[in-house]
């Protein structure tokens, strides 16, 4: 299984209203999409799992949720405003604007590969480009008024260590969780929603003291891996993991590693876990040299607090080492529907589409279908069962008589729903005393088969299925 | 029960980890909140409850996430880029800018009563300011490639209507829901997080046929009043609807009803429920000419499809009529800790904080305590019970053993939590036979009641509390 090429998948996520271009009925805007009624639900199981899995069933664990608005001197001292930038070129005569490190040989990218002989114009020497969206604050177009859209929902977290610190009495070592939006003014938007300008992240800084690191860095590499294949329902053998050489490292980095998966365009980054050290919250913090940081960072002007941590072994402040496993929520999206999406031939002949989502993670746990829909009692059965599911609140069941009951299975396999339930004459008990009262058939998606189930069984059947073994 | 001042309220938030100052370590950016450990667990519950009520409980709803960034058009044709306006003048002399409407006498503000004396100046005459938050998208400057930071999510519903209409195969009335997050440069932020420069929002776009549209108003008003008060415990009686006189409606409405509550700093509005008409889509729609829309639309020259449902009724392309309830987030999350604050004085005399929110709302539903932390067969009982919990992935619990009984109740009643859970050594049954083998203490955050329960009953016995009857 899996899919061949995006197309399939962005096709597919277009039509039946998972993902839509964003701002489509005025011409888009590029690297903006919108989450339809089914891709909605997708997203929000995915970004519950991975809270429940790092936060509720972790005892070192805090949540967060900072906004994306923060005082520019985050990005200042966070090395944003001097490092997070693009070499861009312009050409002389086109004025077209290119990413340097995209162009290979040195001539203007309309003359390219990808578009030979369109032009022939000299270019600049490379100029960086930030990638930080700008914003005015407050009713004065003051020069010191303006805010960056954070790039990373990481110095929220790092901003916050003494605030969620003094709130909590954490010890070390403890980890704060956040996910949530982010946005960055990227020159070449592509490859759907892989590399977009607003995108959200699921992050984690956990903070330790020196030495405990390392082995803390392992831990997270193998415990997400594990999460994205057992949760997810990743290919194991579609994921590697990518020791960033040395020479590549951030700058604030002692050790990165890249959850890598094979996407239909190729191996690319899912999730990063990185060793930050001490770098962050030691350039975030006041009287840094009573710290005894061990990184490399700029002195701090503004910053009104000591993000340090007493600890009481050494007796002695010290600030925290931090390893952050970072994940994109939408690269998650799009690698679960990549993975999960097969076209099947079936043995007679027929292809069936099918989207083979662990059932956490399916945006319709049921579909109640009624095998007539012009008989009230049938109609009226399949309404109270769909509504005893959705009172479980653990699970979107749907009710729908649109089609055929052929039809209604292959539009419910297409968008990822583990379980149709049908209702049929036997349920209502009309026909001769064969035991079925009350019962319905129940369809599973991957394996088509159908057993007869007791009506009162389903619930906990069900939610034994979609949730007791993920 | 309920906070006096608005001060209690921030004071508890900061304190104990439900909100914090945004940016803080800088001095902070004015109308910006980060929320905090416990504060990000009250604002989900209240999100996904309202979604499992507007969407889940229903059979007429769709859900959405459209992106912050949106192509420039859409708000040129909602109308705010010319109608989204603050009246702002200017102080000749300070230099100070203020809201023309909230100076009252024509002086500087800072000779105003709130500052009297303190400048002498001139005003210019008012200017209109607009709200929205621009930045620039792509590489070059280039005064055509701007984006606004959405200041609402009703637009990227409006915008998404075909996309949602053709995925979904929906028949008039329905409804598209979406909770997100929006953006306002409010000239005077104020009240925490009442009135904040980025907030969250949980709106709906019902549409309907004309004719339908003032009934299905009325059941939203009193739907969602309901909510308010059955699911999140507001106090109908700090609840009031204000109907809003014609001379004030937005130039879009029919007619605007606001759910308002009383809260400490005075009676405000939570949630409006409008009658938008057919106004949006129209405004949004290509061949608005061949449409008859009935509110006063401009002409769209920029829109690439038709925003209309073909009613088979009739057998022609109508645009539907909108109600629009739209509720504040963090409103709401206030709204709800200034409810359950209470200050209790109990019989020995002494004081209580309590905060009486709704199980299904509090951050973390179960505590469990050991009666002593030195003992290991309390502690493991205590972690394991803790672990039994959480593994029902329907509540957050925690185990704390870092003060005496007393103290650790006081911290969750402080925070909401409605149960601890407290092993002794009657659970381990090495005292006399009694009986208690394997049961713990319940206590109740309101009653502060204790009852004895068998620990394998705890899982069902606190589900069926904290979500059976909500």
């Amino acid at each position: 299984m899996a899919a061949d090429s995006l197309d399939q998948v962005v096709s597919l996520c277009k039509r039946r209203g998972f993902l839509y271009p964003g701002s489509e009925i005025y011409g888009g805007l590029q690297g903006t999409f919108d989450y339809g009624p089914l891709g909605v639900e997708l997203k929000n199981n995915l970004k519950r799992l991975w809270w429940q899995h790092n936060v509720y069933e972790r005892d070192d664990m805090e949540g967060l949720d900072a906004s994306i608005l923060m005082n520019r001197y985050v990005w200042r001292y966070s090395g944003h405003e001097q490092t997070f930038v693009d070499p861009l070129v312009d050409c002389k005569t086109c004025k077209g604007r290119f990413r340097a490190d995209r162009l290979g040989d040195a001539a203007c990218l309309k003359n390219s590969k990808q578009h030979p002989g369109e032009c022939e114009g000299e270019l600049t020497e490379p100029r960086p480009f930030n990638m930080m969206f700008k914003t005015q604050i407050g009713p004065i177009p003051d020069p010191e008024s303006f805010a960056y859209l954070r790039p990373e929902t990481a110095q929220g977290i790092f901003v916050n260590f003494r605030n969620v610190l003094d709130s909590s009495n954490r010890k070390l070592p403890f980890g704060i969780a956040q996910i949530g939006k982010a946005f960055r003014n990227e020159i070449t938007p592509r490859n759907f929603i892989f590399r977009v300008r607003e995108f959200e992240q699921m992050e984690i800084e956990y903070f330790c003291t020196p030495g405990q690191d390392e082995q803390i860095h392992n831990t997270f590499i193998e415990d997400h891996v594990n999460w994205w294949v057992n949760v997810c329902g990743l290919s194991r053998d579609r994921i590697e993991l990518y020791e960033v050489p040395a020479a590549e490292l951030a700058h604030y980095s002692k050790r990165t590693v890249d959850i890598m998966y094979r996407f239909p365009i190729g191996l690319e980054e899912l999730e990063g876990i990185a060793n930050r050290t001490d770098y962050d919250l030691g350039s975030h913090s006041r009287d840094q040299e009573k710290l005894e940081i061990a990184a490399a960072v700029n002195p701090n002007a503004h910053s009104t607090t000591r993000l340090s941590y007493f600890d009481q072994a050494s007796n002695r402040h010290m600030v925290p080492f931090v390893i952050e496993p970072s994940a994109g929520v939408d690269r998650g999206v799009l690698a679960v529907l990549c993975e999960a999406y097969e076209e099947e031939t079936l043995e007679n002949g027929e292809t069936r589409v099918v989207l083979r989502l662990k059932p956490a993670l399916a945006p319709i746990k049921a579909a109640v279908l009624p095998l007539k829909k012009n008989e009230p009692g049938i109609v009226a059965a399949a309404k109270q069962i769909k509504n005893m599911l959705q009172a479980t609140g653990q699970m979107r069941a749907v009710y729908d008589d649109t089609a055929g009951i052929g039809k209604l299975y292959r539009r419910q396999d297409e968008i990822g729903t583990p379980y149709c339930i049908t209702v049929d004459f036997d349920t209502l008990g009309r026909e001769e005393e064969n035991g079925l009262k009350d019962t319905v058939t129940l369809r599973d998606r991957d394996t088509m088969q159908q057993e007869r189930v007791a009506i009162a069984d389903l619930p906990a059947l069900l939610l034994g299925r979609i949730y007791g073994a993920s």
